[in-house]
């Protein structure tokens, strides 16, 4: 998407140059970073320079492939692959792109490998690129018809939480996608941004990238949402998911599950944008069996930004002796849901819903 | 209640001297302020070193008892109603304690009327208290019976939001005198504290009262009640409440409206606790009549603390560019509550529950 502008993706190529936005720095400062060895790469996606799991599989296919420039031998891709694969150890996607991208490499000759992991980082980044895209075109029919039945003349307000945009993937995003599609096609629409604590990644990161694409938006804290759709202020929610099951329940970022009981609770659409990669197909009840990573206090007991002169800090909010807990995700329960928007098409979030669709992948 | 195993109230007399704790300071300072004149008292309600009305009232009436023995006159009575009354324009409690003090005191000669005056605010704080308490009690015993129903030796855990404890009173609060009441009855309890975003009154002022009188609890960000909820980890919710209808509907801190929905989707009971005073009887429809104040975008786009170095900061979230929606309050609907606790009882949120109590006390 844009900035000020100017398009990005969130990880692309200058010649043989790789480069990445440092979203640590963001929104406060716009730092692009070059990927130019192995130690840069892993060092973006241990220290979160990148985020999200289409972005961290892109930027490990890309490291890899950096990595082979400097040394192709079988020890050197091990030890490449080994490398990148320490970095986040529970990201799925950083697995599956490193697996595909020795699959690749591995059959030939050394000197062969760099230039091929290249083209099949290209590949990798460019597939993640169309599967965004169709997701927000599908979402983009979504938000159409719900535009259709507003009067003439009404803004379309749209409720997310979180960051699923295009800086959590290659470009596009999945529950941002359709939002910058309706908004590129002219449609009159403004985004409620939940800020999302403990992370913020809405204040912070959705905010700065509908800011930059000029998409109208207005940050609410976490607790708002529900205020807002008693008032007929959100005609419709979008958010993303790390993980959907075969039922069609949803782990999301935690109070995920909160807007969603609001939205039933005041007629809201609520529409889960995901790939069906993250459809895990073994799990039946998200909430029985979903297990809950559980982070650092210090997320709950502190808050980072920027100071009055520009300096970034961070500020203890709570008394030092109190402690606190910090449940990353929460599930939020199929019934809840209008709708799957996928790169297949939308549909309902039921088990007959996702089998069509893993039909139509066989 | 208590600090580090001292009594407390957050407004009292040593000799003639009233003193606060300067809640603006709070968690990370304990700092005791004189009101020694009408200046210091003004200026206590205006910049919220006091905040929750009950507290607001009492220090207005303090206040006033200070001013007058800096002169008594009618004219110097009237004056210092009209200082003390400007200084939170929209606060029903201020006025009402203004006017019960005047009324106290104008008919009086003026040389008796500061020691008058001081007797009338003592008479004011020391009725808040036995209102409290009495809320207190009354909610103990809805404690009691949840934790009866609970198999022996299990930790009840009770989950607040915003604070509605002991300094937004002259003691025990409102929401949180119950859970004083239990802890001190010895019963095995642990407080969940909603951080309460944008303000932090659940981080900042909850976790310390609680930690201070050396009630067990965690904070935890806004966005994580519903997931403990279907989790098992909540035993019960309770709230304070700025104003409730005639019918059972609860205006309250934003977010209260959210926890409810999980409350109910999850079979939590959700209490609210209130003195009766606080009732509008004119208001049938809480969301669609009473109206929400909208506070500054601020209060969203920056988050105030203390650095690593124990300096106060306030830091910026948001990108500069991103405008933000605050809106102070939502209505919970009667339909969402389990029971209200007031200091006459315990009554179902509903024109009837609320009419038992209203003529108990016509």
């Amino acid at each position: 998407m844009k900035i000020d502008g100017k398009p990005y993706r969130s990880i692309w190529r200058e010649g043989e140059d790789v480069r990445i936005i440092d979203q640590t720095v963001l929104p406060h400062e716009l730092r692009i970073v070059g990927l130019d060895d192995l130690a840069a790469a892993a060092r973006a996606i241990r220290d979160m320079q990148v985020r999200g799991a289409p972005l961290i599989g892109a930027t490990a296919a890309y490291g890899l492939a950096v990595a082979l420039r400097q040394g192709a031998s079988d020890a050197a891709l091990q030890a490449a692959r080994e490398t990148l694969a320490a970095t986040r150890p529970t990201a799925i996607n950083l697995r599956w792109a490193l697996d595909r991208m020795a699959a690749a490499v591995a059959p030939l000759a050394p000197a062969a490998r760099a230039a091929a992991a290249m083209a099949e980082a290209d590949r990798i980044a460019d597939e993640d690129v169309a599967i965004n895209a169709a997701i927000g075109r599908n979402g983009l029919e979504v938000i159409r018809a719900i535009a259709a039945a507003k009067p003439a003349g009404e803004t379309l307000n749209i409720l997310t939480h979180c960051n699923a945009g295009w800086i959590a993937t290659v470009d596009w995003g999945t529950a941002l996608a359709p939002i910058y599609m309706a908004h590129d096609a002219g449609l009159d629409i403004h985004v409620w941004v939940d800020e999302t604590r403990p992370r913020n990644q809405g204040a912070a990161l959705t905010a700065w990238e509908l800011g930059a694409h000029g998409v109208p938006h207005h940050v609410i804290v976490d607790n708002a949402g529900g205020h807002l759709m008693q008032h007929g202020l959100v005609d419709l929610c979008i958010v993303g998911t790390d993980r959907t099951t075969a039922t069609g329940d949803v782990c999301n970022k935690i109070g995920t599950y909160l807007k969603a009981l609001a939205a039933k609770d005041n007629g809201v659409p609520f529409y889960v944008a995901l790939p069906t990669p993250t459809i895990d197909w073994t799990v039946l009840d998200g909430v029985a069996e979903i297990p809950i990573e559980q982070r650092a206090a210090r997320e709950v007991t502190h808050v980072a930004g920027v100071d009055e002169a520009g300096v970034r800090r961070s500020v203890r909010v709570t008394p030092a002796a109190s402690p606190a807990r910090n449940d990353a995700f929460d599930v939020t329960p199929a019934r809840l849901v209008t709708g799957l928007v996928t790169e297949r098409g939308v549909v309902p979030a039921s088990a007959a819903g996702l089998a069509s669709i893993r039909a139509a992948a066989a």
